[in-house]
C-alpha cells in the first residue's frame, strides 16, 4: 500500500465523530499497526472518580479499528476483552498502540495495549474483526 | 437493603461525568441488577458512520458499574468481554441489562445484554469485578 | 431441519475422539441448542486437586460446538471468554447448556452455562463462530 | 525465589493429571512465565478432524497456572479468553508460553500465545487470576 492510501484511511478515522469528542488523536498508521493518544478529561470520569472504563475502552477501541480497517477493506469488531489492569487517574494521558496478530481474507487478530505516560500497563485488549467484502470509501479500485 | 439506600447509590452513579456526557440514563437499580439506556447521537458515531463500539460499551459498563456497586461497597471491572452482534443505526435507542451471575466476597459476575428499541440483541457482555474492602460514600456504616 | 438431519449431526459429533475421551455425553441437540454433560474424574484434576480449567472449558466448547454445527455448515470457533464463577470438587456430574444468542450468514454469537447437578453456575462462557461456506459431511444437500 | 522453590513448584505443576493425561510437559518455569508444549494426538481431535478447542487450551491454561502460581501463592483462575487464530493438524507440536503482564496482591493479569512447531500462531489467550491468601503446599513460611 502506497504511503498516500495510508494517509486516506488515516484522515477518514480522525473524522470519527466519538474520538473526536473524546479528543482522540490518531498518532501513527500503518498497515496492521496503529497509535492513538488520549487525555483523561473530568467529563470522562465515573462516579467514583476514576476514568470510566468506557473511555478507555474507546480509546483502545479507536486504535483497534484504525489497524483492523488499514488494509483499505472495511472491518467490522467482533469481539474485544479489556482487562483493566491498573487504575489511572484524571488528567492520565493513555496510548493505545493495537498490532495485529493475523490477517485472514475475512478474519482479523489483534492486541491493544493501554499505557500511561509512565508507560505503564493501563489495559490489555484481544480483539476480532471480522473483514467485509467491501473497500473502504475511496479504496474501490477506482 | 433499604430503598433509600439503593436511590442514594442511583443518584451517586447519576452523577458520573462520563455517563452523563453520553446521555446515559439509569433506568432501574436494584441489588445486582440495574438497567440503563443511552441515544445513539451523532456524536457518537464511527468513521463508517455507525454508532462506535466504544459507546455502546460506555452504556454497557454504565449499567454494570450499578450492578456492581449495588451493594454499597466499591467494586472495580477486572475484565469484560464484548460481542457486536448486530449493527445499529445513529439515533438508535438502546438499553443494557446487567445481571449478577453470582457474588463472592471479593468477587462478583455479571452478564449484560444490550438491545435496542425492537428488543433485538445488540451487544453481549460478560464481566468481572473485584470488590474492594471499601464502602462507597456515604455507606460506611455511619 | 428434520429430525433425521439432526441425529446425524449429533452422532458425529458423538464420535469427537477428545469428547469420547473425557466422557462427555451429548444430551440434547436442537438447532442453535445444545446441552452436554461429563463427570470430573481424578484425572481430570489439576495440580491443586480441583478439577483442571481445560477440562470444564473442554465440556462448555463441546456443548458450543455442537449448537454451533447445529445447521449442517460446519463452524469454527473464533472467540470465547470463560469465566470460573465457583469451584466444583472431584466427582462432579457438569452439564453444559450453549444457547444460540444470534446467527447470521458467516457469523453466530453463543452463551453457554456450566452448572453442578445442584444446578450452581460453575462457569460462563461468551463465544463466537465462524461459519464456513462447507456443509458437514452427509449435509451436501444431496 | 530460589531456585530450588521454583523447582518444587514446576514439581507440583507437573503432577497435574489432567495435563500428564494429555502429554502436557511443563518446559521451563520461572517467576511470572512459564512454557508448556504438548502434541497433538488423534484422541484431542474434535468431530470434525481437527485439534479439539478444548485440548489447545488446556495446554494454554497448563502454562498459565504454571505462572499463575510461580510465586508461591495459591492462584484461580477468574476469566480467560482464548482467539484461535489458525487451524493445526493433528501431529502438531503446540507449544504454549504464559508471560505475567502485571501482579498485583490479589489479581494477576496474563498473556499467553500458543504456537507450532513452525512458530507460527495458533492461539491468544488473556487471562486473569485471583491470588488467595494461601501459600502453595510446603511454602507456609516454614
Amino acid at each position: 500500500m502506497e504511503a498516500s492510501q495510508l494517509e486516506r484511511i488515516a484522515a477518514q478515522i480522525q473524522r470519527s465523530p466519538f474520538a473526536r469528542s473524546l479528543g482522540i488523536r490518531l498518532e501513527k498508521l500503518e498497515e496492521g499497526h496503529a497509535v492513538a493518544t488520549m487525555k483523561v478529561r473530568e467529563d470522562m470520569l465515573n462516579f467514583q472518580g476514576n476514568p470510566h472504563g468506557g473511555a478507555i475502552f474507546a480509546l483502545a477501541d479507536t486504535a483497534f479499528g484504525a489497524a483492523g480497517n488499514s488494509h483499505g477493506t472495511k472491518a467490522v469488531a467482533l469481539d474485544m476483552t479489556i482487562s483493566y489492569v491498573s487504575a489511572v487517574e484524571a488528567g492520565a494521558l493513555l496510548r493505545a498502540e493495537a498490532r495485529e496478530e493475523s490477517l485472514g481474507n475475512r478474519i482479523g487478530f489483534y492486541r491493544i495495549t493501554v499505557t500511561d505516560q509512565a508507560g505503564s500497563l493501563v489495559a490489555n485488549v484481544q480483539a476480532t474483526v471480522y473483514r467485509k467484502r467491501e473497500p473502504l470509501p475511496g479504496f474501490d479500485g477506482s
